[in-house]
């Protein structure tokens, strides 16, 4: 099964495309950068969508629905907005098709072109700041925390699954606030639930930090995000939260009656994660044999695999089984037992690493006889005889499935620990970013013109200035002019 | 708040638009025919969003995704589909917008046309089953049974919010198996799950049926209904679910290997519901207060509102709505406190009715010292005064909800009951439909000509053939010829 999938080493590119088709996550569909996410795949999206909206709401965000369609002049309402999404997006020009009087299927009905022309969304700022401006009248209707789970579009080039396709699955947060305070304190509120997210459930280290303006989301005031590193030594952006300043008021003139009597207009925030973070997933964590899922995204946690050569034999394993299930789920554990006979267990256990099942108890007729099972771990394919005699099951699952999850994270934090490289020198940077990668922390001048200077010569771009910076002065890395800090340098996804 | 609700009796249409739009659930966007679904409106919708999904994975049924752009040729692939969806829809053919050079905003680039037109899906046969051909080798992949949650768009001249929208949410589930008999059977199944969640969840009596040959989705061999009546008279199609034969499998060359060697086209079925569901609960129970929530789709199922003075009687009366609160939520049940003091309790009042809250509790100063709690019923308006020593408040709240839900489904029966009428004569037919309204059942004699002159004649269409049709000979209430069984004709949404 898992036989051929190319190894990381060699070729690193490939290793993620194959991993992601055999593992059953997504495949390419006929329309060109448009993905299908296959169902062992949505049901792992489903599963960080659930623990996400879980987040959102218990900080008082709600759910609504926009519309997929934008008007073309919405788009050029906030200026640098447009600048940044209205080049590849995809154009509705009519809305009728008509039998092709030749005959041969369907055509464009020509006199069904629309007046305006219709955007389908790349981000929902625009449609949702002009509903905003009836919804919003009093510092009563503030704030006001939506959030959308939605389908957008942006019209890329370049395609990979999950990483960068021309339709995704996304939410974007949508906030307004009565002061730029509560703005800004929401777009960090938001970027810290996206970091503790990703340590926690995807047991994925994530540094915390801000945009330079170069890097800035099209329309606000400042930027911030969170950024992963992956085991190719290149960084990823896992999520991105905006603070909008008054930009989106502006253009939209949503405005309020302050408690004083006055009118002011509103502050807004946006924020967003995407299907992008299936692929932070898989490449933070897997390996040479397939997917490594942290238990707590793993949509199934547990499998038994029986060995048996009869009917007989599969009766007697599966009975011991369903009493270790029924110990299991009780617990919140997804246990999966494996019925098939038409595969060998070989074959089921080379799938299951291939999926990335945290745990796999193997349990044949010998067990039974000995009260033992067989545990394998995924992430470090170790294995282990169990004497269930000596233990209580439950708690050695769960107590597994949380070693899992930390070491996992370990790793990761490890990895990351050992691939960020404090630079001084030009030589130095580019010896690095040229060699084993990573993040690079490095003074940099402050200049967009150096920044633009540095990613022409080197590919790397400024992931961010972290949170955590150390004011301390510099000299650039690149013109040695002075700095006050060092910022992080990548390649990046 | 609901003053001026137009009521029901003197304008039902115009009781709708205004219940929709007074209770934030929906309203229109600047966007033709596509509407925005409001965070209060959105929370019911994932109260059935989530009781669907459950009960589709309960019967083997996984969830994915695929693209949102379907190529214009695929359409053309199953000739009646086609016909049915390639008329009125979203036509996407170019990629790229840019400056104009006169300096006004952005245009179309018509350098970025595509080669072939893409449409917005107005449904996902084609792109699934051009899908499957690659996941479907053998009978082991069969049954495959996805389901996913997805906008769609077809092209409304009249739209009206829920009912009848440029796009909507919903969820299509798309199935195939090796068998007839099989696909049959899950077609069924489809449509029994769709009755059960809208009487137990929406507390909306359906009758199983259907359609006839004019009535059946395009592409479909049979298609099975659930159809409502909504206190209007008016009948609507609350959920449909399609035999598709091998039509699909034909048009995109589906095959697989049997188990005794052969090779043959697999068996489809497809079935959705859509935000149009939001449209049927609310239109089936709701009143000229406002809307009537069934407990199990609302998102607040009980609200306490305080009443009170000052600070000191707020604080006192919100101790004790914490106690009855702790003793509530690890009951499941889901309780709102209404802090504020920016509105009177006679405002809260008419607020919580237009929102259709299933119960209501009042309390104040009085009440503590009484230690008793006023509670009423949204559905039947009526109040207790409960005696807080002499009731297990959560068994009371639990069995009250328990018996709303179940009043609300038996009115709602009750009135079908009383509008559905046996008819024999054309004359009665027409008086019927023409005053009364409701569902009329009567004989027909099967011809596609005499189903089209009814509605011509009368706007009536026939909803259904119901699944419980008594077998009896009879004559056409409109030509008289022989017929087999009675139909159910309505007005319809
Ligand atoms: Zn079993
Ligand atoms: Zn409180």
């Amino acid at each position: 099964m898992s036989k051929g999938l190319p190894k990381r080493s060699e070729d690193y590119s490939q290793w993620y495309n194959e991993l992601v088709k055999r593992a059953d996550l997504a495949e390419n569909s006929a329309v060109r950068g448009c993905m299908v996410i296959k169902p062992y795949g949505y049901s792992i999206w489903e599963k960080m969508q659930q623990q996400l909206d879980k987040m959102f709401k218990d900080t008082g965000h709600s759910n609504a629905y926009f519309p997929l369609f934008i008007p073309k002049s919405y788009l050029s309402k906030e200026a640098s907005h447009v600048e940044g999404f209205a080049k590849e997006c995809a154009v509705v020009t009519h809305y009728r098709l008509k039998n092709d009087e030749g005959g041969k299927g369907v055509i464009v009905d020509p006199e069904a072109k629309l007046e305006e022309e219709l955007i389908v969304r790349p981000t929902s700022e625009t449609v949702i700041w002009s509903t905003y401006r009836n919804w919003i009248q009093s510092y009563r209707d503030l704030p006001l925390k939506v959030n959308q789970w939605a389908n957008v579009v942006r019209w890329e080039m370049r395609t990979r699954l999950f990483l960068r396709t021309a339709e995704f699955l996304w939410q974007e947060g949508h906030t307004a606030h009565a002061t730029r305070e509560e703005a800004i304190e929401e777009t960090e509120l938001m970027m810290n639930i996206y970091a503790q997210f990703a340590e926690e459930y995807m047991g994925m280290p994530v540094v915390k930090g801000i945009k330079t303006a170069s890097e800035r989301f099209a329309g606000a005031v400042e930027t911030y995000c969170i950024e992963a590193l992956m085991q190719d030594g290149k960084a990823l952006q896992a999520g991105t939260s905006h603070f909008l300043g008054q930009n989106f008021a502006n253009a939209f003139d949503v405005k309020f009656a302050t408690k004083e009597g006055g009118l002011e207009h509103v502050w807004g925030t946006s924020w967003g994660v995407s299907t992008r973070l299936m692929g932070a997933l898989i490449m933070a964590h897997s390996d040479d044999n397939g997917l490594v899922l942290p238990p707590k995204l793993a949509p199934i946690q547990v499998v038994i695999v029986p060995i048996f050569r009869s009917e007989e034999e599969l009766q007697a394993v599966e009975e011991k089984a369903h009493e270790i299930m029924d110990k299991l789920k009780p617990l919140g554990i997804s246990v999966h037992f494996d019925h098939r006979d038409t595969h060998k267990p070989g074959w089921k256990f080379a799938e299951y690493e291939l999926k990335g099942v945290p745990l796999r108890i193997a349990m044949g007729p010998r067990d039974l006889a000995n009260n033992t099972i067989e545990i394998a771990r995924r992430d470090t394919l170790s294995k282990e005889m169990v004497n269930l005699a000596e233990v209580e099951i439950g708690t050695y699952i769960t107590e597994k499935l949380e070693e899992i999850q930390a070491t996992i994270y370990q790793k990761a934090l490890q990895f990351r620990q050992e691939n960020t490289t404090s630079v001084d020198t030009w030589e130095e940077f580019q010896k690095v970013l040229d060699g084993k990668g990573g993040f690079v922390s490095a003074h940099w001048d402050g200049t967009p013109e150096t920044e633009e200077k540095i990613k022409e010569q080197t590919k790397a771009t400024i992931r961010c200035i972290p949170l955590d910076q150390v004011k301390e002065d510099g000299k650039c890395v690149l013109t040695g002019n002075p700095s006050v800090g060092r910022v992080l340098f990548a390649k990046a996804y």
